[in-house]
């Protein structure tokens, strides 16, 4: 793809980079552009926030002695341009692939990606910590972090901000503003910062004021002395940002984001200073693309796309996802039941809510990128009369964890909980993985447990969750999608809180599947049957209440069991149930089907399960070695 | 105590209250605070805070209709004022006692007592909930929340008052600024309040100005012109609280907190007012009563003290406190190790830290109440050679549970977490309870876990970590004290990762007693020995690593065993260790002992372990009613 005398092609390191004239860069960065267009298009991957941040990923390098200087990337979707200069340019191809490069920073990739990211707001803590490390220890380099404007108004980068003005370490912090996050951007820092933009011509009062002053001698002089008591007020009429330098930040900007040459420039500049300095820059996500310059939305992750128009494949129309399938039975709710509302932390489109708030825009809460104040605000709606449900992937909902616990379930709020994304990712990887989620669940008090273990089921449990109003509920389930011809959205199912279902029975072993693993359990029961074993199979969807005595009499007529769940061993369900299963038949107990209490990292849902065992085949063969089948079969039965 | 005249006397509801004349308001203020002095000088409590905001909760009251108007109170300790106004003077007398009053506000208590609440910074969550399902369902009231300086920088009150100002919804926020949180405040906000107090003379500089522009005819109307445009700016140069109004609020203040009648006259102009509103009150800790004013710090939480000189019993000074032994031991490594640093949020003298810091000022990060920014902040540091203890209340860290996960263990930082208030937090209450770490510890990749089960293991596992940095550990441990002179800071020992000790051995059972739960454990072996049995006790002080071949051939020597477990059931270790033991032992599985799924209330940590048969004569009884003792002991030994 890329010319033999392209720039880019002699860059292996950003050293490399900082050998280049200043006047190359413009060309580079057009170099770089190109070659993820062409790259991601073939593949897919996040696309319009990178195409956004080429010109400061250059200016970056280019300024800052990476990797002796900290360049701290927040989220880090938008480090493809980061990875094509630190020597990762040809294994772009991989990105989101099993085995292949992270879409994220990671550390085992790299020197220079510092953290494994995923989650927003955490740069800011994380250039501070590295500030007084480096102070504490007498060493000498810069540290910078690179924040969107979305996560910038998350409460821990809020609260790095506060702690970062008071300490006064040298630090930057580069403020990339494109005016969303993934979704439209919503709060009032996102207002405050478009306000910036949109005033930025009071800059130039500044000198004709400054003029006119001294045009009265004897005022002038009065007035400056005036303005220098209340400089810091004053620098607020002329100069935006004064919300930064209450918060104890030299605040420098607005700025092109994509005027790399002004970019390497300020960046010298800023580099000198001492405390902590917030760099304002104005990015295009998108940029250099037009179809994703139009609708950064659409593009923010993209599917392989042609090249000449954009034009992505609209998947399989007979299917519907499980997220759209909430935004659609959350809308027709509301229809009848104006007491209905949805809530979600800045996953408008994520969450399948797009056509739910178009529809009924006073029904459904953007909260930003805020997971603790959008479970305690919840919680709160429930005092009010109103039917709350709280939309958030499971890889998100761990920062509401102290509100799920202090403002919910011990205060016995009947928020619903619809937690998409649970169990494994994908191609999203490590850090959103959604494996914790049944384990903190379960701990905590009041706190009702139902696990779709289909669509169907996903559409029955978001109806009846509607007046299950004595305790919170959550429901948990996959990044997956189901045949649309295959549900019925008109049924009204009583799900018999404590129930489960009896797939089959049998005396070998019984399978306690927990939601989304009916699938494998299923494959592993025929698979072990052609094989002359006897299988109970269980699709155990109440954890909370759950049906103990049942459950127990199930076990009690099989020789072996193995409990299926899609969550880290130790974040799962499994000790929850272990501690409620008569220990009469404890003895019984095979092993726990789970991801193991590591790192798991990216691709595909089925080449993950198959890594770690959570396959039909890789269940079935465990059993096998495990478990004897009884020679007769039929004893019991 | 009360006088027959008194007007506290009449007042049973706020109704009552709002009978008074204003004129009479002092007085009453000057008798609730005389009450408040009066009980808590017998029986300790919540102290300086409460005196601090008499004559604000007299006048929300005195203005709103509450229970139909919403005061909603910022973590709540500070709301005894609201409690003797809202038919619980008399049992103030119990407060914080096992069944009496909660020292926080208590749905169960009073309909006046909206949340129950005790982590900082949730009021403004709930009071825009509430205003939003208001406005949903057609009602009206008005609703308030009150917090104080140090709460509303605490990262989900930034990201409430983010989501309130873009919502617009008229709402209240009632900023308590006392400069203080329970320690001395820090942070930029803090700093900011700060200025704004300082600065308050600028107002009068406001008027002056415009009578100047006046005596220029024709430079006036252009200035005041230009200024009409930049209007938000100038009005930063004249009025405070500019940070505020960036976040959509209106700002009012700062006005003087403790002149009630004026509190009561603005707050009567600002309930008609439309939109989100920040107002902004001076108060002073310990207001009244000289002692307190003079050392707030010593007197936010009292036991119970001489009324005429504040004189406290200084407490046993053959004891030390599990907090103070962190501080010392820390204190004690840094001498030796510049490498070495403490972080706490917010609770410097809670956590021991207060010595410490004096010592070594640039080794104790207070980074406010901000434990998400803590988390990161910690994990960043290891990356630059500096070896970080957080020092943490276990129910905050709950807070920062997203933050170990992707900032801390999937990295794999060697953070050391020491963790205190584990377990039954005793008079605090449900609120405080640390009963979930152990199990949100355990489900994290990478994390160790140790569970000192003395004070001396508490002093060398501070000096184990100092090395361990191939992951980051926790050790947790209780709220509680232990005699000094049984201590040895000097020794050095090796904790050998992954062992646990055989306190003695038996055949009838074996009690797997977790950390602080040895001396129960210790107590009901005794007793079951007593009555013939034969009991095998371990002290399981590593978690991870997990010692498991180890504890699987000690249970293969014994016909039953017990777990007992300072946690949730489900918020604990057992769901771990039940999926690690061999399952050709779980059949011998008797019990966990460990806290039920259900809210658990205040009261000594003592009387709580009976209330849910966690002493040692609850678990003696209950294994002796379920575990058959062999007939002639000794066969396998």
């Amino acid at each position: 793809m890329q010319q033999e005398d392209s720039l880019l092609n002699g860059i292996r390191l950003p050293a490399d980079l900082r050998k280049l004239p200043l006047e190359e860069l413009p060309k580079l960065c057009s170099e770089i552009r190109n070659y993820i267009i062409d790259t991601l298009s073939g593949i897919g991957g996040h696309f319009a926030s990178n195409l956004g941040v080429v010109e400061l990923t250059v200016a970056l390098h280019y300024v800052f002695e990476t990797p002796k200087d900290r360049l701290i990337w927040d989220v880090g979707h938008q480090t493809y341009p980061h990875k094509i200069l630190t020597g990762r340019k040809e294994k772009l191809s991989t990105v989101r692939k099993f085995k292949g490069l992270s879409g994220f920073p990671k550390r085992e990739e790299s020197v220079y990606d510092l953290y494994n990211t995923g989650h927003a707001g955490t740069s800011i803590s994380q250039a501070l910590g590295e500030a007084v490390a480096r102070d504490l220890t007498g060493k000498d380099y810069s540290v910078a972090a690179i924040i969107g404007d979305a996560s910038i108004a998350t409460g821990m980068a809020l609260e790095a901000m506060n702690h970062a003005g008071h300490l006064k370490k040298d630090l930057l912090v580069v403020l990339n503003d494109n005016y969303m996050s993934i979704s439209k951007n919503v709060g009032s820092i996102s207002n405050y910062l478009n306000n910036i933009i949109s005033s930025h011509f009071y800059l130039n009062w500044k000198r004709i004021f400054y003029t006119f002053l001294k045009w009265f001698p004897i005022v002038g002089p009065a007035m400056e002395s005036f303005f220098k008591r209340v400089e810091k007020g004053f620098k607020d009429v002329f100069t935006p940002g004064g919300l930064f330098e209450d918060l104890g930040f030299i605040y420098i900007g607005p700025e092109d984001g994509h005027d790399v040459i002004r970019l390497v420039k300020m960046l010298s500049k800023i580099k000198t200073m001492k405390g902590p300095v917030l760099f304002h820059t104005i990015t295009q996500k998108g940029k250099g693309y037009i179809p994703a310059e139009k609708d950064p939305i659409k593009y923010h992750g993209v599917t392989p796309f042609r090249k000449e128009d954009g034009a992505m494949d609209s998947g399989d129309s007979s299917k519907i996802s499980y997220s759209k399938i909430v935004g659609k039975v959350l809308s027709d709710l509301t229809e009848k039941n104006p007491r209905i509302a949805a809530i979600t932390p800045a996953m408008i489109e994520g969450s399948g809510l797009g056509e739910y708030v178009s529809k009924f825009p006073d029904h459904v809460y953007d909260v930003g990128i805020a997971e603790q104040h959008s479970v305690a605000f919840a919680g709160a709606m429930t005092n009010g009369d109103v039917i709350p449900y709280m939309c958030i992937y499971s890889t998100f909902l761990t920062r509401g964890m102290d509100q799920l616990v202090e403002d919910v379930s011990l205060m016995n709020l009947p928020v619903r909980f619809v937690i998409d994304r649970a169990g494994c990712v994908g191609p999203d990887g490590e850090t959103h993985q959604g494996l914790f989620d049944l384990s903190y669940l379960l701990s905590l008090p009041n706190m009702d447990v139902f696990v779709p273990s289909s669509g169907q089921d996903l559409v029955d449990s978001l109806k009846y969750m509607e007046n299950y109003d004595k305790s919170p509920i959550a429901i948990r389930f996959p990044k997956a999608s189901v045949e649309l011809s295959g549900l019925d959205f008109s049924a009204e199912k009583d799900l018999k809180p404590g129930s489960f279902r009896v797939i089959q029975r049998g005396t070998d072993i019984a399978l306690l599947s927990i939601g989304s693993m009916l699938e494998e359990a299923k494959k592993a029961t025929s698979i072990l049957e052609q094989e002359g074993y006897s299988v109970t199979l269980i699709d155990l969807v109440w954890l909370r209440p759950l049906g103990k005595e049942a459950l127990d009499e199930e076990l009690s007529h099989v020789r072996h069991f193995a409990i299926l769940d899609e969550s880290y061993l130790d974040g799962g369900a499994s000790g929850y149930l272990l501690n409620r299963i008569s220990p009469e038949y404890l003895g019984r107990f095979i092993k726990t089907f789970a991801f193991p209490s590591e790192v798991i990292h990216h691709g595909e849902r089925k080449e993950i399960f198959a890594e770690y065992g959570l396959d039909a085949i890789s269940i079935s063969k465990f059993l096998r070695e495990n478990v004897k089948k009884e020679v007769l079969h039929g004893k019991r039965n």
